[in-house]
């Protein structure tokens, strides 16, 4: 069981805190990459060690966020998780640290409590907007540096303020880090605006391989591994694609399934309101939020594709009966 | 010449009127609308007549808005226009009030000064912003419906704050919105979030027909009447691909061909910063703007690539030229 800290309880323990392994999820995003580097420089400001450890590379367009990664500088004597659920999500080459994390920040309420202490906030639409509460506890100053961390964390995970899942706190934490110097601007155009040829060839396979079910209710996109290689496109890259079949008008459910290397398909699942994500993903072993989850099939494209329409299905029914 | 005001004098005239016209510009956008209903609302919170004008119907997507349109239910003692620059915005239909317009409230530094008297403040991302401020010093609650207006004014001049002009005030006004009781999912999702299927097949059927010249520095897509007419798409659904080849990383300049009912091709141009997008189109009988610019083509598919990428062509062997 771990132990759930308050801000200020994480805020004393960090403080105290040197020597620190900061671990990101892995196929890293700008949640997990924001809030660990803007750990990272708050570490560096207090005069700490500290770095940051991915089991994938830090994609080129995050390059900004210059975080220090870690390649044995120094024997870590404390492990921090940020942003990330559960030790599935370290990827294999992190297992070795899974049983020294000392402390987790994370805002999914799916969270397994793997770490000796948790900071949970699954209020927060980001790790980055729990980070920033927490710096400042810390009584860290919010430099240019660290602010365009965060709000690379909050402007990803809110897809630049448009999710559901945006609160009043984030826009005024996005506010308070404009002013401390965030490039707001740049960032958006460099993290939303541009697609990568590679990017809109996968779109296009995927656009392809789009099918409605359930009258109009689901759509569902899915690349394949030969896809995917001949598309050229980095995994990474793939991850906003999840949102395209959810915005189809009358679409309740968008499922997005991509083959991974090992031949399984990760399937990500995007809901409306009334219909829970983390409710179909569940039932298929994974988990995440209400709207937005995620699980991960073994076996080939029809056979995924069936489990998670049966999934949705009864999903559906469900939203019907208490209608 | 007209008279500049500050906040609290703007307020202080809004309070003073009864029986108010209130002006937005043709072709409206949701910020024009959307400021234009919240100060509807406010005279409404303050048992006074209004009612908003508009030379165009008002797209139905803002009927949340629940605007009272200008039927002849009162006689106008004062014409208010807000988000209007200059008087050829206003349309035809409202020519006849050009000359009575006692107050324009606007954020357009290019505002012409028509109004006996002006509130500008070029600093706000969207007329919204200021009408937020005004509210205020009017003493006038931001209930529920007029946090929505207000909200659809700023995320869509800001581009769910993703443009450029999104300011840490666009945020800070965001989030005082959100606490009032603005609905900034469910209208994310009605104003951004939301594609026709057709409009999806669309584009499919047009990144089936993408195409790069000059290394990547050119990108075209186009629709033949067949693909408009297999797709269903209505055509005002296909204006914002036209953004599409262009944000393409590497591409400078991004071309759209869509086949009209007779058989010509509508050509639309969207460059980067460097390139003249209104030179290729002007060389070709149209015009428009530095980064977006369009014209109309005769004549089959093949002429009419071959005679724009020409002209693309030209115009960046000048941009090189002038490196």
């Amino acid at each position: 069981m771990t132990e759930f800290l308050d801000l200020s309880q994480t805020a004393q323990r960090l403080c105290d805190m040197d020597n620190v392994l900061i671990l990101c999820h892995k196929n890293p995003d700008g949640d997990t990459l924001g809030c660990g580097a803007a750990l990272y420089w708050a570490f560096h400001a207090l005069n700490k060690q500290a770095a940051v450890l991915c089991n994938d590379p830090i994609p080129a367009q995050y390059d900004y966020l210059n975080i220090e990664c870690f390649e044995g500088q120094f024997t870590p004597a404390h492990v921090v998780a940020v942003d990330v659920a559960g030790i599935q999500l370290f990827g294999d080459a992190l297992q070795r640290y899974v049983d020294q994390i000392e402390l987790c920040i994370d805002h999914h309420s799916s969270n397994s409590g793997y770490a000796d202490a948790t900071l949970l906030d699954a209020d927060a639409a980001a790790a980055s907007e729990i980070m920033y509460d927490l710096l400042g506890q810390m009584g860290v100053e919010i430099t240019a540096q660290i602010a365009d961390c965060l709000y690379t964390g909050i402007a990803t995970d809110t897809g630049c303020f448009r999710f559901a899942n945006t609160t009043a706190r984030s826009h005024i934490t996005a506010a308070w880090l404009m002013e401390a110097g965030a490039r707001a601007s740049e960032l958006n155009a460099r993290l939303f605006e541009s697609k990568k040829p590679q990017r809109v060839e996968a779109e296009r396979l995927a656009l392809n391989n789009l099918e409605y079910y359930f009258d109009g209710r689901c759509a569902l996109i899915y690349l394949t591994r030969e896809d995917i290689l001949s598309s050229g496109v980095a995994p990474s890259d793939l991850e906003d694609l999840t949102s395209l079949p959810r915005a189809i008008e009358g679409v309740e459910v968008g499922l997005t399934l991509r083959q991974q290397p090992g031949g399984s398909y990760k399937i990500s699942v995007r809901t409306t309101d009334e219909v829970d994500a983390c409710a179909i993903a569940k039932r298929l072993g994974g988990g995440g939020h209400v709207r937005a989850a995620g699980c991960e099939l073994m076996g080939n494209l029809d056979n995924a594709k069936a489990a998670v329409l049966a999934e949705v299905k009864k999903e559906l029914a469900r939203c019907e009966q208490k209608e």
